[in-house]
């Protein structure tokens, strides 16, 4: 479905940015691009950019004029500075993911438009985007590289895919293979470790059951905070133990022995 | 604020990326760079790329090793690839920009990690990162550019930063939950933690050095996870060295000569 979103960038002059909008586009997912009238195209520099997308640069489409590069788009938003004569919608990053994959979702095709290095798109060209899209950069040092520019909307634009999905993104899925061994303990097993914990600091002499404090207190707060696993409570339960065993001046058992 | 987050380049290739980053960085309001051991630096290629914000170069600071760029920081993330043998806390970039903008209004100094172009992080340097960020790129091209990443991370960050102008911050609500020792330790301290831990662990003979499986791994990953504050250091920092004392009144002979 993301191939319904073109990236489209108008009279760029560095071929080594339009190599790395497509790498950037292709790390996104998105696969389609379309050149209006590029300085340089095809170019080794923009190869050597593309890093391995050189099929999205292979299958570019390169057109004359913008109102070409625009055709059969339901969507078309546009690039800009703030602060244009004539105020028009306009979109954070994170908001224009979201219309993009919404006007798929519903059958259209969306163009992203990209001005040149230095001008970026003109008033006419604004004029053919429903929306303007602003990267909130510091107003100090606003103007961001073409291609870091592409990266960042393409980024939006797949996060909001993956949020449409209605299953896991690829995140999540690493974050639930990740909870392999995070599986958390219960409240009850916390508490047999508080005991073991209370227990152990009173034989090394670090607790003084005549003068506690708030020992026990500050560390349930501490332990409290983790979400131990059970893999990781049998490692702090192993630990005390043999901290026990040391204190009774017992052998070390070693695993390997 | 912003300037108390750095971003940590290890080990860069490409001076061009450094620029990329370079740029990055300061359209999103971020000024501290530090790299790692890079290749070439300075570099006119860093200079050409960084198109105007040659101040972040100019004040780079250049170090030997990872450790000493995470001086000071009580928080760090560190990009990831790939699924990790150990699955380690992970977050998307949003997540990532919410808790950096967290840490530094709670008074803290955050570091975004990023490493080698080919070759990432080390596992080692990974499990320095308290938490690992993953951008959800096309799992068939998921390797983004350097400064492409940078970007991506820097605009989370600054997305995060504007969201919270005006809201009242962490430290506010900390105030008014009268939380006085949440102060967080550095990650220098962590470090100085870490290996106060191991060499008990060895001590009470429940590490084995010749087998040291991924034990320390574990416990860095679960106490990463706290954000411990400098009052708890000291009561974990007590209750190795009152460990350490009755390890060295055993009678047998002593498992760490």
């Amino acid at each position: 479905m993301l191939e319904n979103i073109r990236v489209v960038l108008v009279n760029t002059s560095h071929p080594g940015n339009i190599g790395g909008a497509a790498r950037a586009m292709k790390n996104m997912g998105l696969s389609r691009l379309v050149l209006v009238d590029p300085e340089e195209f095809p170019s080794g520099k923009a190869v050597a950019r593309a890093s391995g997308a050189t099929d999205i640069l292979d299958g570019a489409q390169v057109v004359a004029t913008l109102e070409e590069a625009l055709v059969g788009c339901s969507l078309v938003l546009g690039t800009s500075a703030r602060d244009r004569r004539i105020p028009w919608p306009l979109l954070d990053p994170r908001e224009s993911g979201t219309v993009c994959v919404e006007q798929i979702q519903l059958g259209g095709e969306v163009a992203l438009v990209f001005g040149r290095e230095y001008a970026g798109l003109t008033n006419d060209e604004l004029q053919r985007c429903q929306f303007h899209v602003h990267i909130p950069s510091d107003p100090e040092f606003s103007s961001l590289n073409l291609a870091a520019a592409v990266q960042v909307l393409t980024y939006e634009v797949r996060m909001a895919w993956l949020a449409a999905q209605g299953r896991p993104s690829k995140v999540e899925k690493l974050e639930v293979t990740a909870m392999h061994d995070t599986q958390p303990v219960t409240a009850d097993e916390m508490e047999l470790y508080y005991r073991h914990l209370e227990e152990t600091l009173v034989q090394i002499g670090f607790l003084d059951p005549a003068k506690p404090r708030h020992l026990m207190a500050r560390l349930r707060r501490l332990y409290g905070r983790i979400a131990v696993s059970k893999l990781e409570m049998n490692i702090l339960r192993g630990i005390l133990t043999e901290t026990q065993k040391t204190a009774r001046g017992e052998p070390h058992k070693r695993r390997d022995q």
